[in-house]
């Protein structure tokens, strides 16, 4: 059975290219601002919602492959942020993180045809340290246009990993994809060697 | 003021450069087996031990720098393991890792000339699923011989990360570096913009 990742996100096909899990990228369809719109519940609802609608988009239109789906949400405060619009954004993005602590929520799901077979749903927290404002634009002359791809304006890969003090949490989740509960979901179904 | 890396492990300076910290590698001189033989303490003393070893090695000879030292123990049921000594012997030490729990200490120090100025231990604990015999092989053959150079006989940045079921503790830590708590200190001394 073929595996299909319904992202085009870089991190997540390297963590699973880098684990050595074998699978094809499809870009999945899914209006996300809809979505986000029309919930109220919390970022692991929304973020597990948001994984099976992904996932679903792609496996509908190849009901013989299993599919992952996967989605992170970034909020500081209660405030939830969005991939930044521009590098003034992003800038004003970073001051409030400044000294906060930010909860990041990553949600898989593993879907087949149109039925969810298994989802998981992880937070992380991460101390935002106080960012001078020299800081901010060094650190953007860096990162940018990198940094404008990531909801919270990090890679943890890169120069991001500076603007934190303390990190809970796991890594894979920081990174998008909760790897480690995947991985024993695949090796459930047969798709990994055990 | 420069900065030295006393290692020439590729992982730790990899996780250097990419957070953006300007350094240069310098091989160490420590007859780690000797101090090892001769310490009676805590896993955590004895990578602080190492750590600090390995940066006065360099920084004696280079009193103009600060350098940079750290060191890992693998240890599981209170066996300590060193890296493995050949392809025989990583199969040995996955077989006794399997179905267990394996704590990870890593440790890094600061120096300036004769003096330690700063030092950090941080431990984690990765929990190893049941390995087959058959998955023991085939993820030495895909791994192998990069694993020869890991104590613990993984790169979690690789099919290494198949090996878990779970994960506690600093991804960094985990890599060989508490980097969070290094950047810190090398923002207090002036060495990176705050």
């Amino acid at each position: 059975m073929d595996l299909l990742l319904a992202s085009t996100s870089p991190i997540r096909g390297t963590l699973l290219a880098n684990a050595g899990v074998p699978y094809s990228a499809v870009r999945p369809e899914v209006d996300e601002a809809a979505v986000k719109a029309g919930f109220a519940g919390s970022d692991a609802g929304l973020a597990t919602a948001l994984a099976g609608a992904k996932a679903l988009s792609v496996s509908r239109s190849r009901p013989d492959a299993l599919v992952i789906g996967s989605d992170s949400i970034v909020s500081v405060e209660g405030r939830r942020f969005s991939k930044p619009g521009g590098r003034g954004q992003a800038a004003e993005h970073l001051r409030f993180f400044s000294g906060r602590s930010m909860q990041l929520t990553s949600a898989v799901a593993l879907t087949c045809g149109e039925t969810v077979e298994w989802r998981h749903a992880a937070e992380a927290r991460l101390q935002v340290r106080p960012l001078t404002d020299s800081f901010i634009e060094a650190y953007l002359d860096a990162d940018w246009p990198e940094v404008s791809y990531c909801v919270g304006v990090f890679r943890l890969e890169g120069p991001g990993v500076q603007l934190f003090s303390a990190i809970e949490g796991d890594h894979f989740t920081i990174l998008g994809l909760p790897l480690l509960p995947l991985l024993g979901a695949l090796r459930e179904r047969g798709m990994l060697a055990a």
